[in-house]
């Protein structure tokens, strides 16, 4: 008996809950308006903490009694300091924007939140180094360096909400990756509170620092289980002066090979998106009215889209090599397009933009989706969705009864492919026949199951289909140093 | 006494030496051409060894009696597991060409060389990534990639020898970061050995992969103290077609700074280099015959130069923004350069690189140099140099007699200095002059006292400098994990 009790500590260890003790101590570090609590005496009613309990897909409910809102690493500090002595577990969270249930609690954990959090430190616009708090809002820092001729590294639809610790939590990737890289080459320095309540500082500005192991490394993707990333410095690079896109209409998909090989040479470093898009998922981008692009004509017989954006720094030497390319591509004797279409304006710019930023409208205007975020080579974009297809169909689940569409689209030169499921209405059945078949599927080209949204809560019985046994070993090894009483963010990243 | 002892042992762990049964055991593992050893019965003379044992500097020599030759990764396991089973101590080496010590053993640890680990994996033009064993030099991949218009995202001197691997042990740095950032965005996966035998494979060639904690990037500047690596998966970019280059005389030293700004931009994305040379750096590249680029006109009144190279799709727009920001650069109301030249064919474009790659022969050719390899800020370039100055004035120490030149050079773009001390001879008193000072001064800009060299056995002591307690203890903890015994390169990085 005494044994099944201590198996079940070891599993399952009871954390404490917030108690209003807690509170009291919390008002020794933080002002009252940084408190949220619905924790007698408070009256705050429940409600009011809906915004930091819910993910923003409404997918994940926590149950948190408490939110903190520090201003300073110093108090985030104390408060973790507390929480290690008192059991309590903690939630780190930013925008609340992920897409993995990783930002909320599970259960009544305490939400540290960051959004008070949110000036920058310093920005050097000789070497474009920008020194900021974690809560920093990705958009207000794109703001705050453009009057520089600076640009953020990353950017991503949610760049209204989330902030740049929980982007380097989560090694956000979006839609600058494939120009200026992931996050793990772009941020210089972190400073983190770890959960023991300790600072790392390793905020540095250096571009260059060969000095011991990089142990910021560890955070970035770490979605908040080693600790909570309370400062980022991150290099920015240099505005491009100018912006183009084209949209290609191709008549196979092996096509895209070998197109994407041609334009990488003929476009070299004014490359700036390569983005696949079959042709079902331009069918539910028009059909919903997102953006328009080619005519009728240009589409018939066409299997699949590709759309081509350079940023450079001289507009008419970007026009010139994106016209080449593609008068080289129609005049080819075996040409790898049928069409393609160059933007003329902004309006137009952002017309062929919205074709493929428009998909995962489309997609939810057009029923319920089933959502895989998987880097596979791209080789086998097309067979993945294929097979998945068929997947579907053998188990009589193709139709209008239940999955309407199955559908791709991604970022080919990152080898990251969105597949959809778009289904009449969310179903056990649909669901058994896409699990763990799409991940056996992706696990069967050495893919990876999350290509850039993450583990958190919703993945985490998934992770061996990208992992081996050794790998994961490690990461709870390294886990348990960091966090031994397993306080940070339980239940995310780890089962 | 006894606790003298166990003191003693806690801090210098007693490995054993490498026994001829030890080589009887490494039989089973390894070809007998496989295994270099100088123990009885082998008749190996001991000079054969030298290779091995002796850094390129010919400043480090270890008395290693053994050297084995791996050609696949399981044999670096078996060769592991033995040693970890007998505390053998292992010192992993690559091309050992670094500048630090950190490749060859301190006393009598076995060797394992990478080198006859040199097999290309794969290659995959599409996406550009390939998976090479850790022992193919650098330069052999930059052929192997070459006819598929790529290009290795690393360059430096050393290419003809350094292995690939050794390059992610060190997070080599080298020409090209500016343009495509540092090994911890370019390496996508690792194959590694862990001090214990175990392989961890997280060789993944995909672009993205947001499925936990990023393990493989403590292995990249570990410099071996964490395990054997193997295997690098790596990111490719597209060859540019054309390069171009400028030198740039200036006035003051206070202009670089706006420069910068204006080159990075005018020329945005085709800029891939922009070096500092400093006057007496110049003059004695010069004096030394290395390169040829401006004339005496020219030279006069100029306090440093830079060097601005371009590498782009398309010569004709390359030109033509390098003639366009030349012409800017000359007609500005408040001119920040002197004077600048443009190389007009292949044989300029070398003449003028060498002014810059030569500083380094044309230190060694005028005397013995103390060099530093410092990450600061820019715009303390001249300071740093001119302080070093002054604190070798202010001890008797600058003249023909003991420091005849202090010079600086390096890699504006990435903060990057190489701080020269040009003397007559080493000896202590100048050392003494020295340091602490030196690194006293770079941690009072929270610089980098190795921005690209790494730590090795040379700064050990150094690192508190630019690292703080924490992060030290941090680094500790680490070490400890993945190598409780101690036995993986020991007395390099951490003390």
């Amino acid at each position: 008996m005494s044994r099944l009790i201590r198996r079940g500590l070891r599993w399952r260890r009871p954390y404490s809950s917030v108690a209003a003790s807690d509170i009291d101590h919390f008002k020794t570090i933080l002002p009252p308006h940084a408190i949220l609590s619905t924790l007698s005496p408070s009256t705050l009613p429940v409600s009011e903490l809906d915004p930091y309990n819910n993910d923003w897909m409404g997918k994940y409910r926590g149950r948190a009694t408490t939110v903190l809102k520090p201003k300073t690493t110093q108090q985030v500090s104390d408060i973790v300091r507390w929480c290690a002595s008192r059991d309590i577990a903690i939630v780190p969270q930013g925008g609340n924007t992920g897409l993995v249930g990783g930002s909320v609690p599970l259960k009544d954990e305490l939400i540290v939140s960051l959004a008070s959090m949110n000036t920058v430190r310093s920005f050097d616009p000789v070497s474009g180094i920008l020194v900021a708090d974690a809560g920093c809002v990705l958009q207000s820092l794109t703001d705050y360096v453009a009057p520089h001729n600076h640009i953020m590294p990353i950017d991503l639809g949610a760049k209204g909400s989330c902030h740049i610790g929980g982007n380097v939590a989560t090694n956000a990737g979006g839609l600058r990756l494939l120009r200026y890289g992931s996050l793990h080459g772009s941020v210089l320095g972190l400073e983190v509170v770890l959960p023991d309540g300790t600072i790392l500082d390793q905020l540095t500005s250096l571009r260059k620092d060969n000095t011991g192991y990089d142990l910021k490394q560890l955070f970035i993707g770490a979605e908040g289980t080693l600790g909570i990333i309370t400062g980022v410095s991150i290099l920015t690079p240099p505005s491009p002066q100018a912006s183009n896109n084209v949209i290609l209409a191709l008549p196979h998909f092996d096509n895209v090979q070998p197109l994407y090989r041609t334009v990488k040479r003929q476009l070299s470093e004014i490359l700036s998106a390569f983005e696949f898009i079959d042709r079902t998922a331009y069918d539910l981008a028009v059909k919903h009215g997102q953006g328009r692009g080619l005519s009728e004509e240009d589409v018939a017989g066409a299997a699949c889209f590709v759309l081509v954006e350079t940023s450079g720094g001289r507009r008419e030497h970007d026009e010139e090599k994106l016209t080449d390319l593609l008068t080289n591509l129609l005049e080819a004797d075996t040409p790898l397009i049928n069409t393609g279409v160059l933007s003329q304006n902004p309006a137009q710019f952002s017309s062929l933009w919205a074709l493929r930023e428009g998909v995962t409208e489309a997609v939810s205007k057009e029923g319920k989706a089933y959502k895989y975020d998987i880097s596979i080579p791209l080789a086998s974009f097309k067979t993945v969705v294929d097979t998945t297809r068929e997947q579907l169909r053998s188990k009589g689940l193709l139709g209008e009864h239940a999955v309407k569409h199955v559908l791709g689209y991604g970022h080919v030169g990152d080898g990251n492919l969105h597949l959809n499921i778009v289904a009449a209405a969310y179903t056990q059945e649909i669901q058994d026949a896409l699990e763990p078949f799409v991940y056996e599927l992706v696990a069967s080209y050495r893919g990876s199951v999350s290509a850039e949204h993450g583990i958190g809560a919703m993945k985490t019985h998934a992770l061996h289909y990208s992992k081996n046994d050794v790998s994961i070993e490690w990461m709870k090894k390294i886990k348990a140093l960091f966090d031994p009483r397993g306080i940070m963010n339980p239940g995310k990243v780890l089962e």
